[in-house]
């Protein structure tokens, strides 16, 4: 007989999932059929500040793949179906479309319902031209702003990663913006030292770089659309907002079906992305993910878990033997010519992790020292005292150095110890770097305080 | 009472152990004597083709330390100082210097003789215009005969890393190369795949690639100046050869003196650097690695082993503890636009050494397939099929392409599969790469070959 696998939401997660667990089983054995609320799946969200930007000009592009592609591949795909509720005892879900519910038989369950975009509830937030940024719809809405009428001044809150792309791309378009972070710095998942260098580059760009400073609301204009942002005592011409204020779980559905969801608000699972139900499975942005490091759960939305989530899912959901490993939170960024990059724990979580650490910065560069268009980067280390075990790493940079956060990633995810870092086999010639890569260099650094 | 540590030759790794034991021991405690028979310490032998090129115009800047640098730091360097012999028994080395034999008595002695290049005995390699490519004086005699007489054909003997760099470099300065191989491939250390594609792109810049031929000699024309490369049934027009046929380690000294040489012609050591007799380390090219993978003890000259190396040596001689881990045969190069890399085993490498390889070569792109300046780079990951053990990897493209090269060398490093490596949190965003890191998914199409 044919088993039936639901996935609902079209989040990476559930579509890579899907997609493996096709490849694993054919249509003879296995129906599996999606239900995702928007009109779109399968999309680099990352793309968006590019689309913005009109680096990519066409937003198919972001598109990796389309209902229709995965349609052709054997997966039975419904947009404009929202998944409103998940009845374990009967092994349904109810399932709303054109304004009619109705409810669908599953044999095995993946929720892959992605995360929401934070919106807090502040006076004019739903003002016109404020806008968020978590879907194709949203990038697209900016890009028509910008292209209808252009503003004269942008306000960008939140300074995480997507944020900073997003007002490198407002920059770009010829806009003057402006970046409100509560924080003390941008870029909160790096050291506060790395933090300033993100503040100053941004500076350096043309940002107006607000920090320690929390919005309090939006005003709006007698057409209906923002014109200022009030944050602390300040009032920021805007004539278009981005929120950049980070995603939370969408783990509400899996909840109110009594599946456990963490303290993180991600839906908690084990190695093999399997819920607290049987026969449940989850994967992507809704999942919390653990830490290697710390042993810490953790909501990160990130693509690229969600699509290593799918594909164990997607191994696993078939019989098949696979575990997703837990994260270490390396994330990367490129903010006009610098380049960020960040891995494992900053010095703060280390100490709250219960290690002992001690870091080195070091200034190195891109290519060897005498070789043309060698330019500075900056590598920061953190290891602990008393084991040596490398437990983070950062990098600032142009022209390549933040990539190199991979081999620091590497490191860190076996266990290394800072000696035996720098020790690591890495590739040298002068187009490539110095004889000591600056990763290993920053290793050797801070072995060298642990050593004398 | 003040000992006295001896180097014996100017080989990066006796440098760098001379520098770390300096860091180390003050000179009221430790006396350190480096004798260097050219008058040259210290100097970056990879940057020597980017000086022919003329892309690094000041020689100058390929000296990192000069005998005089090091003197300021402590460290007696003795240039044209050549040791001649080593005697265990009374603890003396002899050396030559100005014609007159002394000796010289030590407490610690450490060899740092380096390597020496291939120089085969064929008919006419004496000739005027042929050239070995290990010295900085060999690079500076032949950018002299470029700016003097621009050859108008080269033909670089040898198709290694360094072979086809003075290959570019000839070709950026509007000389026609030929390139002579022996083997029926260049980069003997690629699989024959991955470096047929690496002659495409030779060829792609205008090299006469020549495959499966030895050189049998060279005619001299009546200027006393090389006039052709026989090789096979070939004459080649040559008024510049360029040997680029590898080097040997420099272990003839210490043979002599009774000091262990394995077959490869390496200098045995263990970890520590300590060499088979009491109170005498090596370090450099002159000694024997042992690759991580295959256990093989081989002689691979690099500049990174030998700084490392001398970082180990320079701590154990001075007490303190630290090894040298081995090697991978981690290697990258830039041929104009292409970049390869190359860590681990070959295919073949791996079946010599009893593993059963399974392979996977994908091609992907250095940023998001949608993101402008996106360029194709190939990746050939090779694992274990019983284990799922990464063992090798390799890649070849632009523009950012080969450097990742290194996530692969930590993952083989550490003994990862397959599947956990494709798990691995590498970074991503757009500007730096698809979804599916090159490297990540090479391995995941391993896995998905060994998982099935």
């Amino acid at each position: 007989m044919t088993e039936r696998m639901i996935v609902v939401g079209g989040d990476a997660g559930g579509m890579t999932a899907a997609a493996v667990a096709r490849r694993r089983r054919g249509e003879d054995e296995l129906d599996i059929v999606a239900f995702e609320r928007t009109p779109h799946t399968s999309y680099s969200a990352c793309g968006i500040p590019y689309l913005v930007g009109g680096v990519v000009t066409d937003a198919e592009a972001l598109v990796a793949r389309s209902p229709a592609d995965h349609r052709e591949r054997g997966l039975d795909v419904r947009t404009g179906n929202d998944v409103v509720g998940i009845d374990l005892d009967r092994r349904e879900i109810a399932v709303v479309a054109e304004g009619a519910e109705r409810r669908e038989p599953f044999d095995s369950l993946l929720i892959a319902t992605g995360a929401t975009p934070t919106r807090p509830r502040l006076p004019g937030i739903d003002a016109r031209n404020v806008f968020g940024l978590q879907t194709l719809a949203d990038g697209l809405a900016i890009r028509q702003v910008l292209d209808d009428r252009p503003p004269a001044h942008a306000v960008v809150v939140g300074g995480g990663y997507i944020g900073l792309e997003m007002a490198e791309a407002l920059v770009g378009r010829g806009v003057a913006v402006a970046l409100v972070e509560a924080s003390d710095q941008p870029m909160a998942t790096l050291d506060p030292d790395m933090g300033g260098m993100v503040a100053d580059a941004l500076r350096g760009i043309g940002v107006d770089v607000h920090l320690g400073v929390g919005v309090e609301g939006f005003d709006t204009g007698s057409d209906g659309g923002v014109s200022a942002v009030r944050a602390g005592d300040m009032t920021l011409a805007a004539d278009l907002v981005v929120l950049g204020l980070g995603v939370k779980p969408a783990s509400d559905l899996a909840r109110a079906a009594g599946i456990d969801v963490g303290p993180s608000g991600g839906i908690v699972t084990d190695a093999q992305m399997r819920t607290s139900a049987e026969g449940v499975w989850a994967a992507g942005d809704c999942v919390a993910v653990r830490h290697r490091v710390s042993g810490e759960a953790m909501a990160i939305a990130l693509g690229t878990y969600a699509n290593r989530q799918g594909r164990v899912a997607g191994i696993t959901m078939t019989g098949g033997v696979a575990e997703f490993p837990g994260v270490l939170g390396t994330a990367i960024a490129k903010i006009c010519d610098y380049e960020v990059g960040r891995t494992g724990l900053r010095e703060e979580d280390a100490r709250r992790a219960g290690f002992d650490p001690v870091s080195a910065r070091v200034e190195s560069t891109t290519r060897a020292g005498y070789f043309p268009g060698a330019t500075k980067m900056t590598v920061k280390a953190i290891a602990d005292r008393r084991t040596g075990r490398l437990l983070g790493g950062q990098i600032i940079g142009k022209d390549g150095a933040a990539k190199r956060i991979d081999v620091m990633a590497a490191g860190i995810w076996n266990e290394m110890t800072v000696e035996e870092f720098a020790m690591l086999d890495l590739s040298y010639a002068p187009p490539f770097g110095p004889l000591w890569d600056p990763v290993a260099l920053a290793a050797r650094k801070v072995s060298d305080l642990i050593i004398g």
